[in-house]
Parts: structure tokens; sequence; C-alpha cells
């Protein structure tokens, strides 16, 4: 099977690895007029239209893409795809001035969303997941990595990984799982942080590994959630089992948490609100990619990651969803990118590369997704705009018009095409 | 033709006229599994399903909104839809660090669009037009006003009026139309402002009244565009054509704007980001609606319009998108809703309120739409989300599922229905 989109402007972004942030703009390069060529899953020409008709036969299918832009598929690197229930009445309560630790301190929060999801039926969680995953594609991402977390018990984490197992069987949208139980202290386990950390290690990480429902590992460095000590016992661990290691760094407070991501090998470091200078140099000396939710920013009403800064210092920077109930609740990259734009200082091009190209280098998967080039996954987007720019500058509407995962077409003049 | 609309939660916004904006919390009300019923383009029954059952018979057409909540159709208050050309590269020259300001200082900015605006054939305006009507309408906006104001002289602004009753024609979404030829002192009267106050009252007015092309008129009162004293001559003229006046008031500058517009019988004044005390105190006095822009607060990285001060006052309060393509690029009330949250400061009761039934009212049409109650239009939205509190709390996705316009539906599933 092959497909051709055509008559639209290209984005070629940088090629082989994650751009270092300081790079990012000057390494956006439009292509009028060219042709995007997929066969199979995968790409194999990006050019010229006159070049392409020389070198190639008629393709199976012609996607006429005129006047739009060529994207390559969103990935977002940070999500917490598999949760029951939604906070809207303690979204409320923050409107009217409540901090997000004080709705936390008064057992709301994500307590919360913990006893929904324990309490969800497989089924439950997979409906409602896949709900997500068409909203994240329909919006134009094509890969997302999702977190257990929710669960703070051996049953329910697996549950939800194993909900993100399923939901990948039958849903286009790729799939990246992460395994979080140290997401939160279980209310269970308040009065022994320690205890709990000693059962992730002893039991959850070791029945996650023998089912592999979990490619990755995070876990929430934070004042009053698990510290730096703690977490390089539970990162520790979880290298003996071959995973990507992730953390959710300096949110709330300074711990040192990007300086330990850097030490620790991590392939990615979230939330960066905090960060102070050795922790920026350490990421960037380490190509550890720092993950900047501006979702977050917006929905609590906190400050911007210090990003102008990050990208001074040379560290690729990814942005993502954070999709979840209590402190982002969007599926949308667009959403993102406006915000990450308009309140967090970044450009226009460096926020497409961050959730393109750097995205993908934050899973790991920067050799086979994240740009459009020969040789990677037939992942891409045609936007309903003659350049990349309206994604921030046309905000607040949806402009995916088309969207091909690995090859096929699985949205269409903006609606899902039935699987 | 019957259309009744089942199963979801049905939003009772306050009756009959504005709301004062202080009642606008405890106003909404939430009828879980009630019908609307909707015969030819009116509402005529809204609440329980058995009464309903009782009374009425089988209608023509059943909608299932399960699961869903139905709200009134949005309504957006001010708008510059009929424009030519888009500016990114002055949003990226804005990223950068310049001013708005400075750009049209610069001979970029307005002037840009006035020149394409121009420039452009009445089927490129209309065809461009239309797309945005489409946006509005997949977002949710069933009644939207659209200003002239790129043309800033005679041919173009009625091309543009021309363009807006041509597009009432052909599309669902219901349009107010205002002229605005006193938007910007054009680049040939910079020398003689006064002299263009004078063409506009002698010439441009005259003729748009002649052609009957616009109900209402609206000014830009402000330091370098029009003075207090020239906006007032412009709207005691436009009085004796008996149109609605609307003012865009202290938006960069205190001069006196919401005082103006209520001293003038003003139906609305827009921005008031630098509204004094005087200037609330006498919005409220006289019932003019404050219609605030959240979306150029964002899109220009400035001061949000003190929200808590009006809504004390008692100034009833409304949001619009304010779509054009220099300060707020986008035609999407969910967007603005969200924004006014999350940004402004409204709660999610006084943001749904402030795009509906006060919206209307800033338009005079409070009596036939922004509500859904007996007598009322039928025009109303089905959201994909148990309430509505989701439009801001799941923000950057589009929840709209169907809209159903004077009675008629017109999106369905998400998707524009066949014209």
């Amino acid at each position: 099977m092959s497909l051709v989109v055509s008559g639209a402007t290209v984005v070629a972004t940088p090629r082989g690895r994650a751009a270092l942030a300081g790079e990012l703009q000057r390494a956006v390069e439009l292509l009028p007029g060219a042709v995007v060529r997929c066969e199979g899953t995968a790409i194999v020409f990006v050019g010229d239209r006159h070049e392409h008709d020389r070198r190639f036969q008629k393709p199976d299918e012609v996607l006429d893409a005129a006047g739009g832009t060529v994207i390559p598929g969103f990935v977002d690197p940070h999500t917490h795809l598999p949760f029951a229930g939604t906070r809207e009445d303690e979204f409320d309560r923050r409107l009217a001035g409540e901090t997000y630790s004080q709705i936390a301190a008064s057992g709301s929060g994500i307590v919360a969303t913990v006893q929904a999801t324990r309490k969800a039926s497989f089924d439950e969680l997979l409906g409602l997941t896949l709900e997500r995953l068409d909203r994240q594609l329909l919006n134009g991402t094509t890969t997302t990595e999702a977190k257990s977390g929710y669960g703070l018990e051996l049953e329910t984490e697996l549950k939800q990984l194993r909900v993100l197992r399923e939901a990948a069987r039958r849903h286009p949208v790729e799939i990246v799982p992460t395994a979080m139980p140290a997401h939160e202290v279980p209310p269970e386990w308040r009065h022994d942080p320690d205890g709990y950390v000693e059962l992730v290690v002893g039991q959850i990480h070791p029945a996650i590994a023998a089912q592999k429902l979990a490619g990755g590992v995070d876990v929430f460095c934070e004042r009053g959630v698990f510290s730096p000590h703690q977490t390089r016992r539970l990162l520790a661990d979880a290298r003996r089992y071959g995973w990507r290691i992730h953390l959710h760094a300096d949110e709330l407070f300074d711990l040192g948490g990007a300086k330990l991501a850097a030490d620790l090998g991590a392939a990615s470091a979230s939330h960066l609100l905090h960060t102070n200078d050795e922790g920026i140099q350490a990421l960037a000396r380490r190509g550890v990619v720092g993950v900047v939710l501006p979702g977050v920013s917006f929905f609590l009403r906190e400050r911007y990651a210090p990003v102008r800064l990050l990208i001074h210092a040379e560290v690729p920077v990814a942005l993502a969803t954070d999709c979840n109930p209590g402190s982002s609740h969007t599926e949308s990259m667009p959403a993102i990118i406006a915000l990450a734009c308009l309140g967090a200082g970044f450009t226009t091009e460096e926020a497409l590369v961050a959730a393109t190209l750097n995205a993908a280098a934050a899973l790991g998967r920067a050799d086979r997704i994240g740009t459009l080039e020969p040789g990677k996954q037939a992942d891409l987007v045609v936007l309903n705009a003659p350049s990349p720019k309206h994604l921030a500058y046309h905000f607040g509407v949806n402009l995916v018009r088309h969207v091909v995962k690995a090859g096929k077409l699985v949205v269409r003049d903006g609606a899902l095409v039935q699987r």
C-alpha cells in the first residue's frame, strides 16, 4: 500500500536525533508544494513533486492536501491517561482561590482519582482511555506516553497497565506505557512512606516486569511525596529491569530533581518550574530531555518553566499535555503549543520541534518517529493552515484535517476513520 | 417539524433579560435527564421527560444526548470576521518581544489587514468569512456579531458588509452586522483625522444606512485612534439611523470610554482593561453590557479586564472572541471560556452566562436568544460532557457534539450537516 500526500507545504524538522534546543528555530525548514510518499508503514520520500514522479510509480492513494501544511504526528511524552473520574468541583474551588496543595490536604485531589480508578472495572477504564485516545488522535497526536500511578497498589497498577496494553491493540495511537506506582504515597501508607517504597521494589516492580507491561518508570520526586533518597532507591531498582527512567522534578520546590535525573541517566525530567542553574546545566550535559508542561501552569495558575534558560543552556526541550484530571485536563497538543508560545515563551518553531522530535527523544524513539524523513515511520498530520505557525497563531480551534499513522489514513476531514 | 433532545443534563440559565453579573452564579440551574422540545424554529418545552410525554405527541425527530449537556448556543458579541490576510509573522515578532503598538507604528498591524481586505475580491472575502462561520458553528456559536472596519473607505466598508449579508443568506450562523468605519484612522487621512470623521458622517454612514447593511455601529475610542470628542460626534450621528451603539473602550489607556458608553446609551462597551471606578459604576447604572475579551489579553500577553470589579459592581458582563487577525485569532467561544476562567477570573457559571444570555443582551437580542426557555428561538448545543463546567475544565478539545440552530440540526457528531 502506497500513499502520497501532495499539494501542501511540508515541514522538514531536524534530522536524526533530538534537536539541541538552541538550534531548534533555524532547523525548521518549509518545503512548499512538496510531496510525502509512504509505502507500507514507512516514509520513503520527502521532496519535490517532479523528482517524485520520475522516481516512483503512481501510488495506490493520493491525499490532496492543497493549501495545507504537513507536519510530523505529535508525540505526547507525558500523560496520565488511564484514570477514572473527573474533578471539576475541585477546579471550581481553585477558581475561588484554594491552592492545589490545600485541596490535596483536604482529602480531595489525587486521592479522589486513586479511589475512582481503583473502583473502576477494567472495561470502564478501557472505555475512558479509548475516548481520550480518540481526542488525542483528532488533535494530531500519533504516539503517546501513558503512565499508571492512580492505583498505588499492585492490583490497580497492573489494571491500568493492562488497560494500556489492550488499548494499544485496539487504537491507532501508539502507546508508550510507563509504570508509576511512585506517583504519590497511598493513604494507607502515609504513616510509613519507606514501607511503600519497599513494597514497590519488592512486589509491584517485579510483577510489572514479569508481565512486560511497561518499558519505563516515572517517580514524583517532591517535598511530601518521594524524597531524592527514595527516588534514587526506586530508580536504581527500575534500572535492573532495563526500563527507561523519567522524573517529575522540581514542580513545587527545588529538591535538586533535575540534577538527580541527570545523575541517574534519565531519558526525561518533567515540570522543572523551580529547577536551579546547576540542574539546568546537568540536564544539558547529559542530554536529558526537559519536558515542559504549560497546560499545568495554565490550569493551576502557576508560573511557567524557565524555558528561555533551558533553551539557552541547550537542554533539548519537549512539550507534553500531562493529561490528567487534576492539573491539566486536556488531550490536545495544539492547545499546549499555543500555551507554550503565549505563556511559556517558546517560539512557534521551537514549540513544533518540542512537540514532535524532542518529544520522541524523551521516549527514546527519536530514531523512528518525530520527523518527516525517509526511513522513519509514516506518522503525519495535515493541517488546515498555510504554515505550522498557525498552531499557536490560530488558537482554540482544531486545525487537524487528516492524520496518517504508520502509513494508514486514520483521520480524514477532521473525523475518525472507522476501524 | 418537531425535534426533541433527550437524555442529557439541561442547563437552565436565567430568564428574560441580561443577568446582572452578581446573580450569575446562583442563577445557573442543572436539570438532569430533562428534555428540550423544539417546534419549527422555537423552543416549546424544557423540563421533565414524563411531563413532556403527557403533554406532547411523539416528535418527528429525537436527538439522543445521553451523557451530554444541553446549553444555549453561544452568542459571540464582538468579532471582526470579514477580513483577508493573516498576520502570523507579526505574531512571531511579538513572541520575540515587540509590542502591538510598536508593530503598528512600523506599518504592519491593522494597516496590513486593511490593505489585504481592500484588495480581496467579494468572493474571496465571502469564502474566508464562510470558513470562519464554519469554525464558529463547529465550536457551538449559533449567533455572531461581525464588524466592518478593515476598509476605512466607502467601497471596502460596503464590501465587507455585503459579504456579511450574503454569508447570512448561505450559512446557519445568525449574523448581527455592525458598521465600524471608525476602527482606525486610515493611512491616507493620518494628516487629518477630523476630515476622516466628517467623511464617515457625510458619506459612509449614509451609504450603509441607505443599503440597510448594519443594525449597529462601533467606534475605537483610544489614544491615537478616535478621541472621546470624535467618538461622540460619530455616535451621535449613528443614532440618527437608529443603530445600536458599541464602543471599544479603555483598551490601552483610560480615556473615560466606559463612562462615555454609558452617557451615550451604548448597548455594550468592549475591552475595559483600564476602566476606572467611575466608568464601572456608570456601566452598571445604565445597564451597559461590559464585553470582556480574554483572547486579546492572552494573545497580546497583556493584563485581563478587572472582571471581579465589574461583577461586584453588577455590570452585566459578556464574553466574546474578538476574532481578528492581529489581536485574537480564534473563532472558539469554548477557548474564550477557558481563558475567562483560568486567566480573567470568571467562575465557570459566570462564563457560561456571559457567553450566552449576556452576550445576547450586548446585541439587544436577550428577548429572543441566549437561554433555553419556551418561546425563545431553538438555538442549542449538546456537549460531550457531563456538565457545562467541562467547557473550562476540559480545555483545548472540542466538546461540541451537536448543534441545533432555529430548530434545525446543523452539526451532528462534531461534523457540519451538509447544506
